[in-house]
């Protein structure tokens, strides 16, 4: 039992969820890998979840010190400890892949997006931002415990695990306008990094798509490209 | 001149930009309102923005200690100092009207992704996050020197100023689904606070929006709701 936490490091066989909103997700979803609750003695509303925390069997503690010692810059009053578990995505549903995501923030915000548009299977290729990161976490408002989520190496791994799936590359200078795709299902809408794009070897892997868009900006933000071709694949 | 600057608060009548690509959108879009430019003595490719400098009569100094006093979380090499200045939004052009929006790192994005959409009106109902804060303008990529902006104190005196433009507030319990709207010009997307959203006292000034989504998630991130609405106000 973890009664005693730290400042996040990637190399931990645990996480946490820092918020109220989001620990009581974790609880609900997962709640057999919950080690432990922390709530900070100022919380005003600790009965949900000291009631869920019982109801598995869960200490809830009411601690300030943690708070102190996880160097959260949001005021969180709500600690949620929970040990890294194994995710695989599923065959035949909807994937996005993300190759070589950097920054924690959008990664979260990705996987929300994805969970609005019922996209609950995320492939990544690493290096990439770390998923378990607290703040990846906090980015995601709770959905993260409804993704799915697999790392592969590369993107040819990927590929030899699902032949099935029609490619969907996106990229700025893609040859057919997102407005005018065919889709065809199950599909996987691949996303590069923020800063570079995807790769010359992702050209000729499938359909390369482009999201219109005026010359005014170098490009969109990773997390509304990928916002706005869920939108459209699952919605159209 | 000012050739020292401190960590930005928000009364101040300057502000700056925090890195090289950025800097170089400030130099060519607003050269007459930079006081002066700062490289860090290990930046690499000083030149274009020297010669941008020399061109414009600006500043160009090189130092460091500017860069520990500024508190720059990332690692910027670059910081363009420059005066605040007025702002209105065009009378016949496509506008989004933020209400209350609190988080700078959204505020940014938007003005990034309506860029992206050739949207550069931007009126927000305040209080609302700083549009001036380094913060703001680093996560809007420079396309922040592109666009128009105005601050209201509330929607009725923007309303007042543009009768007639044709509103659309986006609700998560809109009456009329995002993909079958009729789209009417000049139009105004009005979006709320990340975390309230839009009151109840904007439900009878225009259509009333709703953006299809799961039950999985509360609601969209506001940055993403603005990318999907913009996107299909635009592009169809």
């Amino acid at each position: 039992m973890k009664n005693i936490i730290k400042s996040y490091k990637k190399d931990f066989d645990y996480s946490y969820t820092s918020g109220a909103s989001i620990t009581i997700e974790l609880l609900k979803k997962k709640p057999d890998l919950v080690e432990s609750v922390f709530i900070h003695p100022d919380f005003r509303q600790p009965d949900t979840i000291a009631t869920l925390c019982a109801k598995n069997g869960i200490d809830c503690i009411q601690d300030d010190i943690v708070f102190k010692r996880t160097n959260q810059k949001e005021n969180s009053y709500v600690l949620g400890v929970f040990k890294k578990y194994p995710s695989v995505i599923e065959k035949n549903a909807p994937h996005v892949v993300l190759a070589n995501p950097s920054d924690m923030g959008n990664l979260g915000t990705i996987i929300r997006t994805l969970a609005g548009f019922n996209i609950h299977n995320l492939a990544i290729i690493t290096p990439a931002a770390d998923i378990w990161n607290p703040k990846t976490i906090r980015a995601s408002m709770g959905s993260r415990f409804h993704a799915n989520f697999q790392h592969y190496k590369c993107i040819e791994e990927y590929l030899d695990e699902f032949p099935k799936h029609k490619i969907y590359t996106f990229m700025l200078d893609g040859a057919v306008d997102l407005r005018n795709i065919p889709i065809q299902k199950p599909f996987s809408l691949v996303f590069g990094n923020e800063a570079t794009g995807l790769g010359e070897n992702y050209r000729y892997i499938g359909t390369v798509v482009k999201i219109p868009q005026s010359t005014v900006v170098d490009s969109l933000n990773l997390s509304v490209a990928v916002a706005i071709g869920a939108f459209c694949f699952t919605t159209t």
